[in-house]
């Protein structure tokens, strides 16, 4: 019945027609001329996206694979990091860092909870002796729907004057500000199935200064990742090894199509969706996972209590051809996550509601039909 | 003028349309069942493709990925390996395997050259308290067009009984046999953009139970390519991270091509291109980088004389658009490849030979008219 469905889960997210059309022209070769036009335009457009002057290195990987190039470049077996985990993505960094034998320590919220800053303030003021080598922030927790309050925690790395701030803005990046300059970031990482409305394949890892000055030192063995390599590379528009060149092709449309609408644009526009997706689950009797104040503009997570999370989804899916995202590990099964990032705007957000309440109708839950689309409207209408 | 270049480098290399058609397709969750369904029939063609039963991985990542993955999970610091040497490729591998604290023993031949089989049989005979712990062998050495007797080098390590053979196939597998089962071959790897005749960006390692073995004492670390994770998720048709989901609905199709073609088919058509090039380069009096024994079924490498193989390349593109190699490294400027890998069949050969005729005759080089056409037919003919 559904020869395509609806995508709104938090990534892969939907991609716009112009951009599947890009990445559908056949290739070209990635030693010519037309390939360092081609990345010159986009690494023009990566920097602009971060908001830096510093360099955003591209890397055919998932975002997993971005985060393990962001550490390893610029840390050496035993170093000592902070790493604040409150999902499974915070979690994941720090399985990475002691996968390759770094001093671990963990800030933890429950899933669902921000991080809160204070904490890393005071674990920072007490490193007097400097051993603290950088700090790992998820900036959005894909996995609850929670945006961690980057700029608070950044103000205590910068305090401590050592340490670098790595950043997974998988999530967060062109969905809200992430101001890489202004805020003075070391390392921020991203994948392109999120905020870039491209396919899956692509990682970024934007390096400051001060981090490349760390590289000289860092002692974990690379190639594959050697982001020195990189950045040699891209300074000739060229990369050291063979990149995804249609997925270049889908980059260069899809940033055009971001420059176009406009930063600020963009991140109001993630806001307002962010707000649909709240106000009409508060209407439609829907509990969210985590507070208000903490909301990520990319996903919403709702952990329903009268209906199987589950069962809603399967509804959905089967219903109306949209797809949802579960929970992840032991929130699997208890709450469903709608995306609202890239490409899935307005328009994506009125469907998904509207849907909701039939689905929720049907499975009994307490819902009063039109009052989550009204809800929503209601958010459009202020923001106009 | 030229909208599209006939892209007739050794990769990435020509996609048919069909594949660029089902690329395009709107992305899917990595997380649903469609996408399980996905990954089942693309591992069931992999292991066809690989004439194995073992596990055949598949990564995002380059070809370079996938050798760093097969590399890192089976070997720890300080492990002696052998490595072949006769071109860029090979030379990577070696510096790789440094990068990560090996001890690399090489076993040279000039670019151009073959490796000598006897030379692997000495060394490894000479190890009777057996510290080699794997062997790693370009099969195709891209970079000059010359196929290393894979089949005389793995019988050394086979009778040496504790190496592991590990194998660059990225320009080898899907135009000539490498049969891993019947020949024991314990890694082999290989990437999207070659003979699977689709783009850039899926990296492949296929794992023989030995090599299992091994990874479990390997000690060097790794997170994103803990090929452990990726048998896992495999088992259950789902990957650790994010895969490219697009580049998977490529890789269905393009394998579905494949398997109506046939394998041996496939072979037989890549060892006619070649032999339909190198028989037109005779004609044409261009010289050959390697000898004939050793020509890659992928690669034609052309160390011209009388001309500059640059100008060869750029009157090429100019004049007729169509895209072909020039020399890495050292043989930069000295020579130029011609892909005829994957989808570059005997149409393009007679294209790129017809055009080489008109091009060497403006370059002043001597050349009858026709006769590189002539050379190729007379092959294409003793085929029929």
């Amino acid at each position: 019945m559904f020869d395509r469905s609806l995508l709104l889960i938090p990534g892969p997210t939907l991609v716009p027609e112009s951009v599947l059309r890009a990445m559908a022209q056949h290739p070209i070769g990635h030693r010519s001329s037309e390939f360092s036009h081609l990345m010159g335009e986009v690494t023009a457009g990566l920097k602009w996206l971060h908001q830096t002057q510093n360099d955003v290195l591209i890397l055919t990987a998932s975002g997993t694979g971005a985060m393990e190039a962001g550490i390893i470049n610029f840390l050496s077996p035993g170093d000592r990091v902070l790493c604040g985990c409150n999902g499974k993505f915070g979690e994941r960094w720090a399985d990475l860092c002691r996968a390759f034998q770094l001093q671990v320590e963990t800030i933890s919220a429950p899933w669902g909870q921000p991080l809160n800053p204070d904490e890393f303030g005071a674990r920072l003021a007490a490193d007097t002796d400097k051993t603290i080598k950088a700090v790992i922030v998820t900036h959005s927790e894909t996995s609850t729907g929670v945006i961690n309050d980057l700029a608070a925690i950044n103000r205590h790395v910068q305090a401590h004057g050592q340490a670098l701030i790595m950043v997974d803005a998988v999530t967060s990046l062109g969905a809200t500000p992430v101001p890489m300059d202004e805020w003075g970031l070391d390392v921020v990482v991203s994948g392109s199935q999120k905020g870039y409305m491209i396919p899956p394949g692509l990682g970024f890892v934007a390096v400051s200064e001060r981090a490349w000055r760390a590289y000289e030192t860092a002692k974990l063995p690379r190639f594959y990742f050697d982001l020195g390599k990189y950045r040699r590379d891209a300074a000739k528009n060229t990369t050291p090894f063979t990149p995804p060149v249609n997925l270049f092709f889908a980059l260069r449309q899809s940033l055009q199509l971001m420059q176009q609408e406009g930063l600020p644009q963009i991140f109001a526009r993630h806001r307002r969706t962010s707000q649909m997706m709240r106000a009409a689950a508060a209407a439609m009797n829907l509990p969210l996972l985590g507070p208000a104040e903490c909301a990520s503009p990319a996903v919403t997570a709702i952990a329903p209590t009268t209906v199987e999370a589950e069962a809603v989804r399967s509804l959905l899916k089967k219903q109306f051809g949209i797809a949802v995202a579960g929970g992840q590990d032991h929130l699997k099964g208890k709450i469903f996550r709608i995306g609202h990032l890239g490409f899935a705007g307005e328009r994506e957000m009125l469907t998904v509601i509207s849907a909701l309440e039939a689905v929720l109708q049907q499975l009994g839950h307490p819902v009063t039909p039109g009052s989550g689309v009204a809800a929503a409207l209601k958010v459009l209408e202020a923001a106009a």
